[in-house]
């Protein structure tokens, strides 16, 4: 278990080593840690030693030329530079916000980034400024469209957050696949089998063996097999492949761009790096924001109130585990994993980081 | 078998007499039938009986005065007036394809409406102005959230059309539940099982009785069950109905009105009708629209030839199946269900049309 402070501090510490400016690594730091503190463990500090991995590869530029390439009242296209996604994509939504105030609504394609960390983030970013916040963004390919043994898109993950009034907002944030690879990887971990319709095999077999996905197998699209719905996983996964990707100009479908460092880019790059999608909407824009935050208050509560089916206690919001997650986490402390706590370990040694986890 | 023009007139003929004008007669028609050229036969003609009843119990008004009530340059709230979703929905998607001409991108919420006919028709409008069209509509609770047992949500679905260059365009067209409710009535008919995953009995109990939706049961939201993500499927037609109804001002969740007539509305409406969402995006908006088709052709060509896997043929994309049904009835005709085509006669009867279906 260490502190909230010890793990930023330790961030932002590895994150000038590598280039980036004060600014932009305390940018970084707080993306990446959001993570950690909602829950959403594989999506945190587990991956600083990923992201170091990249840079050393040249894969990361830390100090990024981030522009608009292409625009219109209320649209842009952004190029990153190469530059760390948990960096762009902020700056993205920014310019998305400031869009959305002027023309009702703000969208923002982004090119040539790299792994954004939760797309929840950047929605939740939205929510100050009273106004829906969506972001997506395209991944390695890991996933099998609906009769396709070859992986062909993504986990490919879509946030919403929507302001309320009394009550906290509503967050939603999924990968667009039956179960996320984190969760897989635990599983890889405890050397457990999967429940059906999680993966298939090389061959597109149904598997319930976690270890297929690194044997050339896929994660399957939400719905996992046709009769239970996965051609609408795969319409999910390859609609955010489009918004992230074909309208900005990155790498799409299996040419977008494995996260780990040893693998090999794809030779024949259909774009430039890795693709996020960010949208802004001002909810005043459709009607008084009042109004909206008192219906969304009450929309919160007849769903957190309706009967709950036998062996569940409540129906929950999107958004309230993590919420509560967070609360508990920023005062009671992160727990680690005892692999991720020894990565950081020897990240520490090999930069002669002074911040101790603590 | 029934000739497209045949059914065409019938509609038409049945709907000026419902009291609409010629041009809302033949745009209501068009956007009816295109359900059943496209093989999405429970949207079609089969719910025109339907839309008679709820014109007959006075929830359809056949001369709406349509109009904005709030907007941005960029966004619209529209009420419809309690008008043909038919119609009202692709008035509202001109009006965001208007917007989306002067900012880059035009969003358009409905109040006040009812059933749309099929999304897809409404997304495809945008495609003649090489923009992405986007539709989703929230719909009569038949849906419960995961952990419920109440049915709190409609099947929700979301269209997008994405143009390409010489390939033909995306198409997906989707209810967020693991099954639509059409294919729940083909086995009910048939007095066959569901798969496991489809819906649950009155008490939450997974089950593969297709009658337990008639008996308080519901359907299951896309995922199925926790563990194959449902959670999911309910943030997906969650964030429906919000986009739908609450920016709109519709009612929305278990407020939704029923598309049966002989069903009473809700005594405590949290806002007016049934709701849509339209959306219209420049590709132009993004980057030259010529290099985003050109790769939209790749993504498709690409996705096309990705590898089956063993017992299939190949891979689908969105949009193929029901083209290639469209051109099939367009010419050889359109199938009618023996109680559909029955239900007409009835209507024909009933109304002394003159149309005869042939």
């Amino acid at each position: 278990m260490v502190t909230y402070q010890s793990l930023y501090d330790f961030c932002v510490e590895m994150f000038v080593k590598m280039g980036c400016n004060e600014v932009d690594a305390a940018l970084a730091s707080e993306v990446l840690i959001s993570a950690d503190l909602r829950g959403i463990d594989s999506h945190g500090v587990a991956r600083l030693s990923g992201y170091i991995r990249l840079w050393e590869s040249d894969r990361i530029n830390p100090t990024p030329d981030i522009r608009i390439v292409h625009e219109t009242p209320g649209t842009a296209t952004v190029d990153g530079d190469r530059g760390l996604g948990l960096v762009v994509a902020p700056k993205a939504m920014d310019i998305a916000i400031k869009k959305a105030t002027a023309t009702g609504t703000g969208w923002v394609a982004v090119k040539n980034s790299n792994h954004f960390g939760i797309a929840g983030y950047h929605a939740m970013m939205a929510l100050q400024h009273d106004m829906v916040g969506i972001s997506m963004t395209n991944a390695s390919p890991l996933v099998a469209p609906t009769f396709s043994k070859e992986r062909m898109l993504g986990t490919n993950p879509i946030a919403m957050a929507v302001p309320a009034n009394e009550e906290p907002p509503y967050v939603a944030d999924f990968a667009t696949t039956t179960a996320a690879n984190g969760k897989l990887e635990i599983l890889q971990r405890l050397n457990k089998k999967t429940p059906a319709g999680w993966v298939q095999d090389k061959e597109g077999n149904s598997s319930t063996d976690p270890h297929e996905l690194k044997a050339g197998g896929a994660l399957l699209p939400l719905g996992s097999d046709r009769e239970h719905g996965s051609h609408k996983g795969y319409c999910l996964g390859s609609m955010v492949d489009i918004f992230s990707a074909v309208f900005s100009g990155a790498n799409y479908g299996p040419w977008a761009p494995p996260f780990v460092s040893f693998l090999p880019l794809p030779e024949d790059p259909v774009g430039d790096g890795l693709g996020h999608f960010l949208g802004a909407m001002r909810i005043d824009a459709f009607r008084p924001a009042q109004d909206f935050k008192n219906h969304m208050d009450n929309w919160i509560r007849r769903f957190r109130k309706a009967e709950p089916s036998a062996g569940h206690e409540k129906v929950l919001i999107p958004g309230d585990p993590e919420r509560e997650m967070e609360i508990q986490r920023k005062t009671e402390g992160i727990p680690l994993d005892k692999q991720v706590h020894e990565d950081l370990l020897v990240l520490q040694k090999k930069f002669g980081l002074k911040t101790a986890l603590s």
